[in-house]
């Protein structure tokens, strides 16, 4: 059960600026092409004041500061280059869904003009292949979420001629504590919640990865078969989202997952029909350019397992 | 709005130590010239019961550890062979100036003692360019710490023939509430507070450089032109400490910034009138040879953005 | 005081996986034994669900996972190459042992039978050189452990014909506060419970080898002398683990500690009579290989105090 996708962002929040260009990105795409990777998710392109491409409708909608850079012109461009395709992140205002303020229809207005400026301003590059919407729910609790999707996937998908829609939720488990206080999700109210979910946007959402890092690895394969089991009922497309960095390590919020960990997501994920399996996040937690020397290690103990060539004809001349 | 000066440091507080020796630190002080950078300013000479030099003085009276290593020498050194200036920065004892128990007597006789002792032993060095009072402060609350200044700064200055006096405190903006639990100040407060503080130090500090991290993007710019108004109408200079980490990231404490909100925030103070640009800090954070990769991604945005040569003629060949 | 022996670990608990595989230890290790290095402690062999070994009793036993690798007969392997010996930390279940329901009976026969298991599977090795205690005390509160250990630690002595038995307890003095919420212990309060604790073990552990970062640097060679003493008294011998990472850094973990600490607290414990120094722990934190720039420097600088050689003779090649 090979990567063949990973998250990129250049709008921080947990995870630091890697402050990369053009020149950083080549490099790193073509390094993701060469070891299997052939699909990019944007993470955002737009999230509370910052965007990561100039958007006149956003900077007077939102008041967001202008971009120095157009990273979305380059992802594209570099993403035609190595022959993958994005999907985009859409605009996330960061509101609170779970509050009764949140107003369905004013974050719907947002996320479709600055997608419908998106589509004119980049819709001709082939490389544009799909919507992400960022919201990251776990719960039928988010109902205002599944609200926004029923008004602005089918939106995106129109204005894109069709082009798929994908979610990436959280599993409501015993390490989401950290960031909700709460309950830890059992797998009944996980299978009842998310049944319901899936009907809801079924026809609606194409693709759906779930974070794999919220529950325990005992319980890990009885989540993922549910999500499997349900995606299928619901005709949606059900891939995994194979978190490369740790949820285990108290001293430290991300660093990059133990090899073990990593393959033995991926293989439950492949017992249980995945489809495929992308990560959030290659860069940082996966590659020789990334923030931890483990990160390059973790490359190559999961290539060497899945005996990818990793190294290009350079390197290995090199070593030769 | 370039950086020509950075904070360095070797009495570890919130940054671990780098473990740097003259080598390293040659090296460093190499690429700063290099980059432009014309000014250091050594965050303090001694900090609890650590030193950074041998100082009998302080070894007796606060029973501080000898040093192993004399980095105030080195520094000088270095500063003398590499064309920078040295503002030295004097004992910090870390006693609570918000405490009534804080003696301002007791405490400028410290700094005065040791600030004497340095001189007499390093005042030779053309590279010693003037002195810096450590307390950051950001509020009229810590009048403790005027007091202070009125007795040490006057005094270090009449002992090196003039030397100026540079503080850098802080504004207590909505990101200092991570330090201090307490309300974010208003611009008016700001103003009153720093009227105030300004019109008691007036003639005894020479240069202030506030940091400009604890406030939000969107008040930055009305915060700077508070700085730099009040320090006009009080006689002061009115340098910025633009931070080079990032306080908005929830997981890690200190990353280096993102490129674009370092540009953002030394625009803004060019905007409003700073004369200079200092940095907390370049090694950590936007140093090739510093804790994070993504500092020498920041160094080379940066760079980019200002079109300074960065890369040294032998790089520059390996590159042709 | 020159580091002798260090603690190496691939199941990960506070410190991230390194990913490493057998190349990368086979380089670690002959960097180890270049600077002077000739005894390796494996943290532990598992470690709650984990293990670094394929362990047929403790998969069953205890539902851990199926190790992908086997690290325990590379360190054996390696060991044996670069003429290190290795003790080999016990299987740890983490069950609370200040808790009233921990079964002594139950976590003995655990270690016993897995202890068993690996010495019928690798006892052969000429570099297994002893066994590991992994559960670290501080005071006399875990009385459950010192029964554990009468039971545990002469059996595996005799099933290994005689191999001996390390420890390394903590202190618990005022940095220990993060991890236990209680009052830091006295000189005094340590003298008496250890002098009662060495008083058990006297015959049944051969080496003791304290933490010693969490005593403040002032106290700390006042309670590394009644280490010294109170191990002799009973017939111990005194080790220090001389901590290279920092508790002093409050952003951050586990950084490399500042060079000049490291120093100081190798230095005390030549004073007060220590036969041995070991580290927790080389990889991470000083090696050049690890996770941080200033580990690679803590060891130059560390080389350098004690005129250690440590370039190999390619590196002194490449550099002359």
């Amino acid at each position: 059960m090979r990567i063949t996708g990973t998250f990129v962002n250049t709008v921080p929040g947990d995870i630091p600026a890697a402050n990369w260009g053009y020149e950083e990105w080549d490099r790193e795409l073509e390094l993701m092409k060469r070891i299997g990777i052939d699909t990019l998710i944007l993470l955002r392109t737009g999230w509370k004041e910052w965007l990561c491409y100039p958007s006149k409708y956003l900077q007077a909608k939102m008041d967001c500061f202008e971009s120095l850079y157009d990273y979305l012109k380059m992802y594209l461009s570099l993403c035609e280059k190595h022959g993958l395709r994005l999907f985009v992140g859409t605009y996330n205002s960061n509101h609170d869904w779970l509050s009764a303020s949140y107003d369905v229809d004013y974050e719907a207005e947002i996320i479709m003009k600055s997608a419908k400026e998106m589509w004119d301003n980049y819709g001709s590059s082939p490389a544009f292949g799909g919507w992400y919407m960022t919201q990251e729910i776990s719960r039928k609790e988010s109902f205002r979420v599944i609200e926004l999707w029923q008004k602005v996937a089918p939106y995106c998908k129109e204005i894109s001629n069709g082009l798929p829609i994908l979610i990436s939720p959280g599993m409501a488990g015993v390490k989401s504590g950290n960031v909700h206080p709460r309950m830890a999700v059992t797998l009944e109210e996980h299978r009842s919640d998310w049944d319901w979910i899936f009907g809801q946007i079924s026809g609606i959402v194409d693709i759906v990865a779930f974070q794999d890092g919220h529950v325990s690895f005992k319980e890990l394969e009885n989540f993922l078969a549910i999500n499997s089991e349900l995606a299928a009922k619901h005709g949606i497309e059900c891939w995994t989202n194979a978190e490369s960095f740790s949820r285990d390590i108290g001293s430290t919020n991300f660093p990059p997952i133990a090899w073990e960990k990593l393959i033995m997501k991926l293989e439950a994920a492949k017992r249980t029909g995945h489809s495929k399996a992308i990560t959030y996040e290659f860069t940082p937690f996966m590659s020789p350019n990334g923030n931890y020397p483990a990160g390059k290690y973790l490359l190559e103990r999961y290539c060497e397992y899945y005996e990818i060539l990793y190294k290009n004809k350079v390197q290995e001349k090199e070593m030769a």
